[in-house]
């Protein structure tokens, strides 16, 4: 799949665009570099053939996946650290290696949910560094924790709950400063996607020191997410105003749409102006966490603010049979389908569904274009972390990381930076 | 203000269109008939000049509003029958020449709210006759009660509650056969809007034998909305399915939007298919019902079904003060601007926001233009009641009912069947 030049010409294709539309059209890429090209240019001003010409058949040719929240997979819990770097950085090898076959080529961020404070600046820098060549990408971490309300803790471990006494300060503290980017090398390595430490902070604007931190979080080019929270919609706006600009998983872990007080979730029907943009926001759509009309309701009032996630647990593996799993601290898991719960509770804990499955559920639920439902896995995600030159998109200059759909949205095959590194039936 | 042709034509104005536009355009009007003409056809086909034109000032010339859902105003309760009809009749009379104040001019549709069995028959023969030509029109009733369900009541009296063992004949046999349209009947006196009896009924599907009952009414013309109601989605849905095509006061007297049951709520976030199309839903915006947040989340998820009510109760007067009012049944009623609860209690009790003042307030707070407010209190409730051909819009042959606004949505004069019968500063 090497070639003289380089450059491939993808055609008979459908080309996912950022507004959630489909056009047929050619896609150049040049395979040494890994990027995406310009084909107006690469064709007509530098006169150039493409060294190998791929007829996709008709079918789906998108900006490979983004998961931006995802806690383990394949049997590798990112937030698991028994102690040994080697056994760490093979678990973390393993999922990248694989997740491919679901779509997902930035395999994102690996959240780290709450754990033992001493545990956090271990972890990640474990995390750091990561970006194999024939496998998904890490692009960052989410740390979803330890800032959460008690009340909607999820399956978070209370003990490890904390507060924020000092602001920014302690934050800082937790993760290290080292983990955590300033605005500087943000803007200087957009080129070294790895190179920043935390991107995404899940945390509840009404912990003590919470609030305070935002606006800073946020100048260093950290995504703050509003979860885990019973906020008001008033402390939700703020937090927006602040500079919050994501909801974790929608719905859940929040309070439900009170019409006089309707919280997290009133922030998606709140009128965008000068001093106020409405955040994106996470969803499960497994058909599980949220009820499928819940899903369109939400899609429907904020279109451009809609993000999948899997919010998978390590024992996602399209190949693993139901029944009772080991997870940590003693707790066990129940798998169900795509349904997963804590051992002896109703208490849903994350997720066992794949992002290609999410996608094609988002279009049956909302009646969404398959195209729409793509660019909320792809564009949205990258736009909202701030990559949409990079990542999510098509644009020349961005990586050649590519899912090739079928017309359903099954995933046929996966590119990282120009090669492809699955194929249905290989 | 009479012509020798009567021809009357509106120049320099804004014509709210039925997609929510708003497009500078004159209207002409037979002000004999009281209805809307066919500019071109009048102009180049008759060849006929107005005997007036008026001109509006650049200002906006909307269909009358319709309000259907009002428990009285201007200190006159519907539901209240004293042993009178002369006093009974004075009141009615007394609201239909005041109300359009407010710009409406069908103050369509009475509502019952639950009462005495007795009354019913005695109440609905009452209201049945009433289109006085200065004033605003009845078009109907909306019955609101006694199929709803107790948890749900709000300030509908328990013991008045009832449930309908032998599904449409226990409904019939309540309201009186004579007050309920049936099919052919309703085909048949489209062009006297007010020979029908019951236009809406207001129920809860999960109340003994009222589900039976819903394909019944539909059939007969007769709105079935879903209020004051548990139902869950499913059941909500079936109701849909069976012909329920309204949803009354959508968040209250219903359960939150849970995301995993969301209830009649999730209707708006259900996706239309051969076997289900999705209701109207009327919303109180009175800033107090529910929060504007909550208003832009339903509207943007179905803007088609968004149907502005005031639910006012009887104390609703523009110039009436603050403080403690008499209601009925020994209970008062307590006013604050434009909330009002019972005496002791948190329960709103209905409103006492004029639906000139809900326009602007839903465009205010879901920053949707004057147009699409408008739309919400024309077109949207007259079709839902099958009437747009002659209510709610100013297609040619409908009556020439107008609420002449300036751009901020105040009423400046109101025109019924052609005839100017309310003017600001008059």
């Amino acid at each position: 799949m090497s070639s003289p030049n380089g450059l491939i010409c993808f055609t008979n294709c459908l080309l996912p665009l950022e507004d959630g539309g489909l056009v047929e059209k050619d896609l150049w890429i040049d395979q040494r570099r890994g990027v995406i090209l310009d084909a107006q240019d690469t064709f007509f001003l530098r006169n150039e053939r493409p060294a190998q010409t791929i007829d996709l058949g008709g079918n789906i040719l998108s900006p490979g996946f983004l998961d931006i929240q995802i806690n383990g997979a394949y049997g590798f819990d990112f937030s698991i650290y028994e102690g040994d770097d080697l056994v760490y950085r093979d678990g973390l090898r393993h999922v990248a290696e694989k997740i491919v076959e679901s779509g997902v080529t930035s395999y994102v961020l690996p959240t780290i949910v709450t754990q033992e404070k001493s545990l956090y600046p271990k972890l990640l820098s474990l995390l750091r560094p990561y970006s194999p060549p024939s496998s998904a990408n890490i692009l960052g971490w989410h740390a979803e924790g330890p800032y959460l309300q008690f009340a909607k803790r999820g399956a978070h471990a209370p003990p490890f709950l904390l507060t924020a006494p000092e602001g920014y300060k302690s934050v800082e503290k937790l993760y290290g400063a080292e983990n955590l980017a300033d605005a500087e090398d943000w803007l200087m390595n957009q080129g070294v996607l790895n190179e920043v430490g935390v991107r995404i902070i899940t945390a509840a604007p009404e912990v003590e020191g919470v609030m305070e931190s935002v606006s800073e979080l946020t100048k260093r080019g950290i995504v703050f997410s509003i979860g885990h929270s019973i906020a008001t919609i008033d402390l939700a706006t703020t937090a927006v105003q602040n500079g919050a600009n994501l909801i974790t998983h929608l719905f859940n872990a929040m309070p439900q749409l009170h019409h006089r007080d309707p919280s997290i979730i009133g922030l998606l029907g709140q009128v965008a102006d000068l001093s106020f943009e409405r955040p994106f926001y996470e969803m499960i759509v497994d058909g599980i966490h949220s009820h499928p009309n819940s899903v369109r309701l939400a899609y429907s009032s904020h279109p451009e603010g809609c993000i999948l996630i899997t919010d998978a647990m390590k024992i996602l593996d399209p190949n693993l049979h139901d029944g009772v799993h080991e997870w940590r601290d003693g707790k066990r898991f129940v798998k169900e389908g795509d349904k997963l719960y804590l051992e002896g509770t109703n208490t849903l804990a994350g997720s066992v569904v794949t992002l290609d499955k999410c996608v094609r559920n988002f279009s049956r639920f909302t009646g969404c274009s398959l195209g729409e439902a793509i660019k909320c896995a792809t564009y949205n995600p990258a736009k909202c972390l701030g990559i949409e030159n990079r990542k999510g998109t098509l644009r020349s200059g961005a990586d050649a990381d590519f899912v090739v759909l079928d017309r359903k949205g099954n995933v046929l095959n996966t590119w990282v930076k120009g090669k492809q590194v699955w194929s249905k039936g290989l």
